[in-house]
């Protein structure tokens, strides 16, 4: 379906703009398991996990496709409809989506190691694109998103991923029962962030063996994580502030875990 | 200007109204050391330390006027033209600048003891909104933003910064000589976040004596900064990541010395 037939997109009715125009919409892309990506950088990564159906370059660009993947000219009116930015680059790719069964995520986070951060109904794209890119950076293993969290595969959230949101290994998941027995399954701790007898970030061991549950902006950590969860942590805060961002809060606790875990390497 | 004559504003050439509208413009913000607040809690926040003008009620909404401020109703499409969000509480109150002088900041810095956040042209009013409560909640004392940096009374600054904004001492400054001289008045070291020479974030002693610079988020920190730092602090980064979100970045080095002062504390 993504193969151009053309050379040059340059009708409204060209059938791969279409398709490409109905991949805006979060039902087409789970439908479909693909997505868009927007801007040389994102295309690059895209192309270099050999994900790439088909790239788009504006007719008003100068940028070329990377090389070794199928690429089409699109007429720079309609390429605006796809773009979600407001000053693009003028290429889009559209994305394989990865499908990884519980099976693959668990063995890809046994060989990584790493910490797994699990998304409760987190509804904030920017913030949830912040959280996968400060995760792969503090050496996180993989992403678990509890269904009812946003898209990861949003324009958006992809945008300020800034390429993670393609190299992590993210899984949704029906709800924290599931989550649970996933962690338990690869040896991790279930971390809450729930207030209720929290400990503060500092005082809780969390190098390599944990499961770290951000809760949804406005409501928090679910019932069922809270039930679940082994311990929880806490950032103290002065001033009278009542909460942190989401996306920091969830940085400054994955990042002392890099802290404990380089303390300990030496 | 902003006491109303009428008990509701109906018309687009209502003087108030008009005068309101203004101040979605930086230009007009300077000028009148005016800006607008919007949503109860950040009203109520602005009336609490004084700060009020005048605060507008949408006829359409059933919020009251926090007690002791001047109000009036606006008819909702009008209210409308001055909110800048998509789901409005209906509340908006124009708010009076602090307009501190070098040495009110300094007097300000040295009662409260806390580090200082310094904003080196920082572009992206979201960001800026967020490091400025973090920087609260991390027991920060001011806020030093250089010229180039957005307007901090810019309405996305304050609502990302959820009520900080109006509560921290926030000062501007022409360029890094003036920031550095004022630094080194309170006893505060400058520690930059150039990538030269940079040491890990918890290697470095951060606890209440320093001013921490953040660079552009393109650019990073100008080279007036980098000539003037004492020493610069990084975050590692593993996978395949070159930078972090800048609020996320600020948010964990600023959490540090939290963590350094309570461990101190006992």
């Amino acid at each position: 379906m993504f193969k151009s037939p053309v050379s040059k997109i340059i009708s409204l009715d060209n059938r791969t703009f279409r398709e490409c125009l109905k991949l805006k919409d979060k039902k087409y892309r789970e439908r479909e398991g693909l997505f868009l990506v927007e801007g040389v950088n994102l295309v690059s990564e895209a192309a270099s996990q050999g994900q790439v159906e088909l790239v788009l370059v504006s007719d008003a660009s100068d940028v070329k496709a990377p090389e070794g993947v199928d690429s089409v000219l699109i007429k720079d009116s309609l390429f605006k409809k796809l773009s979600d930015t407001q000053t693009s680059q003028g290429i889009i790719a559209v994305v394989k989506k990865k499908q990884l069964t519980a099976d693959e995520f668990a063995e890809s986070i046994i060989r990584k190691k790493g910490n797994i951060l699990i998304l409760d109904r987190l509804q904030d794209p920017g913030n949830i694109g912040t959280m996968i890119r400060t995760a792969e950076a503090a050496g996180y293993a993989g992403i678990i998103a509890i269904k009812g969290t946003v898209d990861v595969t949003s324009p958006k959230v992809i945008r300020s991923a800034a390429g993670s949101a393609l190299r992590m290994p993210i899984i949704y998941m029906d709800g924290a029962e599931d989550a649970a027995q996933l962690c338990e399954k690869v040896g991790k701790r279930l971390i809450g962030t729930s207030v209720k007898n929290a400990k503060p970030f500092y005082d809780i061991d969390m190098k390599c063996d944990i499961a770290l549950v951000i809760g949804n902006e406005g409501n928090g950590m679910s019932e069922e994580f809270e039930n679940l969860a082994y311990e929880n942590v806490m950032i103290p805060m002065g001033g009278n502030i009542e909460s942190l961002n989401a996306a920091v809060a969830a940085g400054i606790i994955m990042y002392e875990s890099v802290k404990e875990r380089l303390n300990e390497e030496g």
